[in-house]
């Protein structure tokens, strides 16, 4: 890089970022009770000052990781149901998100019941679980009544978790008679 | 007491027993990433080599607390279905479950999700919430078949963790549609 602005402008936002990921990997070895600023500034290879330059706490770091997390995992919800045009469509895209999508990384199970352990504890890391929540539902009434796409975000929740640690091999059918059921009334 | 029996066949069952629930006392405040040995026996008032005595290890008294905690909350789904008897009232007593049952005390909450974070990340403990499910469902299947029955306990886990960790609050009309669409082609 030839540019005159000073480096500690220039490297910052990819430092953040690099500090957010780092932050998520070693939750989702360690655990959040596992996670500490040193642990996370050695993993993110920066110095200890840039985490206090960068964020004002492990409350801040926890919560921007968890939300980056969450994204990525809205993200897919979106990509999914946005491809969906009929009905049917709409049905087979919440079926593969159950089936195939939520939970298929093993990371990802461990990240998300990390972060509901942190927010069943601290009520205040709540409103990372309800944007979660509201924007997977944003996501369902591009096909369903608001009711409806609530009640498959609670379908989807149970259904993923049952599946993930159950030790029981998961029948598929059964997620596709269970859309039909909450999705049944709400199509007449 | 009188009785001749060496003094340690004697107290043993009742510190066993004060052992597991000092281990869930303390996952419930300290998680499980902060639950050691050393830590239940001074909550248990034991000594450490009581502990050894009683348990092979941290796993064996981890899977013990979980267990106990999970017959708890199961015990709790068993009364609540057994006093129902007419379809409307095993309903009325799954809507109860969600409404009223499950996570209204906040240690529960933080218990289930240690448990189902432990369970994420370690498969050899999801043998604890296979049998919390098989009972759940054993419960429900007084009333409805084993497909409805496992949908209503995927639903219950949903919505409970959906409201729990909700900052909104929550709308108790909506579960008992939930409910009547998960059951209604179950009862024709």
């Amino acid at each position: 890089m030839t540019d005159t602005a000073p480096k500690i402008r220039r490297t910052d936002p990819e430092r953040r970022d690099r500090i957010v990921d780092a932050c998520l990997e070693l939750i989702a070895e360690a655990g959040v009770a596992g996670t500490s600023h040193r642990k996370v500034a050695a993993k993110a290879d920066v110095p200890l000052g840039s985490m206090t330059y960068h964020f004002d706490g492990m409350d801040e770091l926890l919560r921007e990781a968890f939300t980056r997390f969450a994204n990525s995992v809205a993200d897919g919800f979106d990509a999914r149901l946005e491809a969906a045009v009929t009905p049917a469509q709409a049905e087979a895209a919440v079926v593969a998100l159950i089936t195939e999508d939520v939970f298929s990384a093993p990371r990802d199970l461990v990240l998300t019941h990390e972060l509901y352990t942190l927010a069943a504890r601290e009520p205040r890391f709540r409103d990372i679980t309800n944007a979660w929540m509201a924007r997977s539902r944003k996501a369902l009434e591009q096909h369903f009544d608001p009711l409806t796409a609530s009640l498959l975000d609670a379908l989807i929740e149970g259904l993923t978790i049952h599946r993930a640690l159950d030790t029981e091999p998961p029948v598929d059918a059964d997620v596709l008679e269970a859309v039909h059921r909450i999705t049944g009334p709400a199509r007449v």
